[in-house]
């Protein structure tokens, strides 16, 4: 076999990458778990037809076909059996779980899912095919209060910022909110809401004229009206202030509407939690359109500072109709952070590392193949302890065993007392092989420092 | 959308189920860590030529489409991009991450990798099409110590024993040696090695006189040559006697061959540290045939007590050649727990089960929604000491939000002090609702029993 290079799209990392993600991971599930999301874990796969139900995605479904059936050996086996495709985001699942369950799970249920997606991007855009997510959603039955259109981002906001420890920059939430964009619109007579947003959503790409432009050409809007929009768009702030504005704005256009003033309300609960307990995080930013042509009310996309040309790490928003069996109706809101996006990018910059890609604290040395198991027991030993331990592989020069700790990050060398002609097992040593350091050490009580017992993750050099 | 059914092959577990699947999860990457295995994560998807290396798996393989592709939209994007499929273990993944990485990675490299693999196996049969793996791999460049043998199922042993106190039965780690059955084969005059393992790992099926006649009829084999296969087969035990029953055996026959002898050093090495380290837990199984026809020194096959039928829940061996680029070879020992189906069982049979499915250990009660806040500060507080606190989802008469917490095995329910109408607030109470106590508590420095902290996974009833 020749030596195999990366496929493009399917991000691997090596064993310190993976000490940082798996860190990331940590510290997003717990943060879950704390604020009572339960987790679960969907297969992979879900029948195409279900899929396909967004026109949007389908272009990006990976379907599975079994080699076998091709073959021809036995196509009959698979009569009946439906077309299944990789799931390319962890909602459709979801949806489909808590239908599957309804009569087993208590609403609202709160669930966070952290899972490996895939798309089946073109190949030659660069973008990930394969990738983790890690997703809260709250489903209710029937209803579901708005004031978890609130709790979710701020959840997120906790999370994210729990990671700013290990050198994970800071972020800002951008929140939106369908009925007041679509409030707004219908006040001022603009009735296709979602083409609307559709040409909003290119501001920052082809600028506000262009924009403006479009609304003319496209959307039948006049230049007033595509003046308006221009001007909702423009707004943002991180208070109330914000929701004054746009009533300001709306009524000079005298484009106030019941709707609007709903949605208004609803961002002004927000923005004030928001302030409250995560200040300066959550932006209200009429100009987010993306999402808000299938979200029902609030919509969230989260940037981090200084990366903003990453695009969204965390984005969601709520759903009238999560689910629906035809019989109930499953309003849901929820948001998903792109892990790998974030993690690749930090390795890729250097704005964090592992300082070590191997669990072992300590090496234990072979003084020689007979005495291996006096080697062993110590492993044993420190292990019982909670101390990660490996033992050497051979019973090489102590040079070239201490160079084998010293490949991998591991501090601490551990030399087992040799056994003397009178029969006497002389005592144990331990090296610290940062310093040099060495002192005679019990396996049944020596602990290295807190801070090297396990890989961490620090902030990059 | 209709309500939806299980697909076939595919499990899925509600959340309780998922706690105990989690809890499996976290003790064996805590005894892997311990004993120093890094963790690395491969793709879900490899090149179908590499796949495809082992022919008696190409039928497992589901193989991957783009749907953009098949709809003919671009199909000039994907020329040049192999044909990929799902993964069917994590061994092929492993090889081939190494090769991909050898000049990045230290050997001998110690890793561990908990991932779906997928198997498009008949649909009839009732099998996994998508099961959780959890693997440890030792792979050495050009070399590795055969005390790497030894020392792999014992890691297992103890990292499935770990899982005794939940309720998960016992195991037995069943072992043979390559180089045993086929220098014994090999002195017996029998040279299809291979051929004779065959028609051996049928022999739990269709009996000792059945394989017997196989020997004869297929293997060219003589009754006297066929009556040795299976007196071999028929030797087992926990200690070094096994050894020198498999050698007078041998000499009976005038079949002792240096390979053998090799073979037998190496199964006495590996039981007799079993013996010291794991009483009981290893036994030498001389009919164990199965995966010797690809692996070529040690063997294993683990069976749970009380649960043989289940077939082996922790299988691997020794490779010479686990990878090879052509200029190095990386012969490699490993073994892969099959976790979907351990905890498969596990919650089938009631073995173990979880204390809750939700992680919240309070349920923060709301008295109205105008002092909702007041709930979130309690919930803030706990949460920012580690305690998992819900907030109730609507401001229900208490008996309702008391019937909430219940219903998710929720143990405590917080209840705010009022507001009177003098201003002063009332002291914070929580409630145990299995007894019904109810104590004045401040959420600054409350804290629940320590077993009622998260979700325990315990014995079943």
């Amino acid at each position: 076999m020749a030596r195999p290079t990366p496929l493009s799209g399917f991000p691997e990392w090596l064993p310190d990458g993976r000490v940082v993600e798996q860190h990331v991971l940590e510290v997003l599930r717990r943060t879950f778990e704390l604020h009572g999301f339960a987790g679960i874990e969907t297969r992979a796969v879900e029948p195409l037809d279900q899929l396909l139900r967004k026109g949007e995605t389908s272009k990006e479904v990976y379907v599975l076909r079994r080699l076998q059936a091709e073959e021809g050996e036995s196509a009959s086996d698979d009569k009946g059996e439906k077309q299944l495709g990789l799931h390319f985001d962890l909602t459709v699942p979801f949806a489909r779980y808590v239908l599957e369950n309804a009569g087993r799970l208590a609403f609202p249920f709160k669930r966070y899912q952290i899972q490996k997606v895939w798309r089946g991007e073109r190949p030659q855009e660069g973008r990930f095919r394969e990738f983790v997510q890690a997703d809260i959603d709250v489903v209710g039955a029937g209803e579901l209060p708005y004031h978890y259109e609130v709790e979710l981002p701020l959840v997120m906001a906790e999370a994210l910022g729990a990671l700013r420890e290990i050198g994970v920059p800071e972020v800002r939430i951008l929140v939106n909110n369908r009925k007041v964009a679509e409030g707004f619109y219908r006040g001022l007579g603009l009735g296709d809401v979602e083409g609307v947003l559709r040409q909003v959503d290119k501001l920052d790409k082809i600028g506000p004229d262009a924009v403006a432009e479009l609304l003319v050409a496209e959307q039948g809007a006049t230049p007033e009206q595509a003046k308006a929009c221009l001007e909702l768009a423009a707004i943002s702030g991180t208070d109330a202030s914000v929701v004054e504005q746009v009533r300001a704005l709306a009524a000079s256009y005298d484009a106030v509407t019941d709707l609007l003033e709903t949605g208004l309300a609803e961002l002004r609960a927000l923005v004030e939690a928001a302030a409250r307990r995560a200040p300066g995080v959550v932006v209200a930013d009429l100009k987010i359109a993306r999402g808000l042509d299938y979200y029902t009310g609030s919509v969230y996309e989260t940037v981090l500072v200084g990366h903003e040309q990453l695009g969204s790490i965390c984005s969601g928003g709520r759903y009238d109709t999560l689910a629906s069996d035809g019989k109930n109706t499953y309003p849901g809101v929820g948001l998903s952070i792109g892990v790998s996006r974030l993690v690749s990018r930090l390795l890729s910059a250097g704005l964090v590392r592992a300082t070590r890609g191997v669990p072992a604290a300590v090496l234990v040395a072979v003084t020689d193949e007979e005495t291996r198991e006096a080697s062993d027991a110590v492993a044993t030993a420190l292990r019982a302890r909670g101390i990660p331990a490996d033992v050497a592989p051979t019973a090489a020069k102590f040079g070239k065993q201490i160079r084998y700790a010293d490949r991998r990050g591991i501090p601490f060398v551990w030399f087992p007392g040799t056994t003397g002609e009178d029969g006497v097992r002389g005592a144990d040593q331990v090296k610290d092989i940062r310093s040099g350091e060495q002192v005679d050490a019990d396996a049944a009580t020596w602990e290295p420092p807190a801070e090297d017992l396990w890989p961490r993750v620090v902030p990059g050099e």
